[in-house]
């Protein structure tokens, strides 16, 4: 049996996705939690990037631990789950985009952390996070035009819709404003039965970072 | 033919990362230099976070920017190159780490930008910073023990010791103090002859990021 070790499913963005990708993968797999009051976590939380404790994944007498990497190891394992692109081209291109949500858009989390119980009608984007969203609205548009859509590679979700899947929860959260396509990208995202099957998870949470004094 | 593009070697961590993969990869390509004085390539620099203009590879067909989709994609064209580790839990390892310098070591960053020309006897280390060293002393000490050396995986260098090179300019350049151990393998990387080839590039560079406006 797998271990998938996360934190919380309200906030962290870096627990979904590697959570997503176990699944889209169809690995059977435990979830394993830190707690969110773990001061390690909330210094993962805090500092809005990934740490070496969440998501990581134990499989038989392998442990991998970054999002990218875990995604690269499930790809070896299943490859017949496509979470990459069977094409070379396209899969250059999902892994780039993938790459540039891993390491970049410290904006974008900074002003909009994930908070997947939270609803801000009306959000003002802090003008320093409008670059960021502008430039995921140009990479969702290339790819959907590129790709044809309904996911950001095509036909089927990939690697590159469980990256960019925390960000369709935040633009929920804040009431990012999106042309009809991007919109309807989120949307879609928002409604996967997987997504359902989180935020239900995230819902049922009881804790709130403001107890825990952290500074959002 | 292919094409590289890469902004300062004096300056950019990340293009040093995406030129030493080709490097090791064998490929053979031309080098292509974003201003230093573009406001994307400033806004890359004092963001110290990658963008999508640089590392950039235009191969055949392929565009691919990201350093970690870079790497895949050479790893693919060019196997034999050995960038990943064969055995797959090694692999994994090189991932977990390569993924780890990618998305993280914020605080490493900006108190300690890459600057190959410049030299700090003595360099005050920001608090902040010191659990990024830390860090990255646990996980090249864990990775020589495991993997016996000389280099991060072991015998032959591969992406993480791409990864982690920008630390050992840094390193030295501020003149962080390291165990003999992570000492010697500082001093290793360094020594080695791409190493000495980019270096050599950055000395020749006029430019100065301070004539520029930046604020390091």
């Amino acid at each position: 049996m797998a271990t998938l070790t996360i934190s919380s499913k309200n906030y962290s963005s870096w627990s979904l996705r590697g959570w997503l990708l176990c699944k889209m993968a169809g690995l059977s797999f435990e979830e394993e939690r830190v707690p969110l009051d773990d001061p390690d976590m909330k210094a993962e939380l805090l500092l809005l990037s990934p740490s070496f404790l969440v998501p990581r994944l134990v499989h038989e007498d392998v442990t991998v631990w970054d999002t990218l990497a875990i995604a690269a190891f499930l790809n070896e394992v299943f490859p017949q789950a496509g979470l990459l692109p069977a094409d070379r081209a396209v899969r250059a291109h999902c892994l780039s985009i993938s790459g540039e949500m891993h390491s970049g858009f410290v904006n974008l989390r900074s002003a909009l952390p994930m908070n997947i119980k939270a609803h801000y009608p009306g959000f003002k984007v802090y003008a320093g996070a409008l670059a960021d969203i502008e430039r995921i609205v140009a990479i969702w548009r290339g790819c959907l035009t590129a790709h044809g859509g309904p996911f950001l590679m095509g036909a089927n979700p990939t690697l590159a819709d469980a990256m960019y899947a925390p960000v369709c929860s935040r633009f929920t959260t804040y009431d990012v404003k999106l042309d009809a396509e991007c919109e309807a990208y989120r949307a879609r995202i928002m409604a996967l039965p997987l997504m359902q099957e989180w935020i239900a998870g995230a819902l049922d949470e009881p804790e709130e970072l403001e107890e825990l004094g952290a500074e959002f």
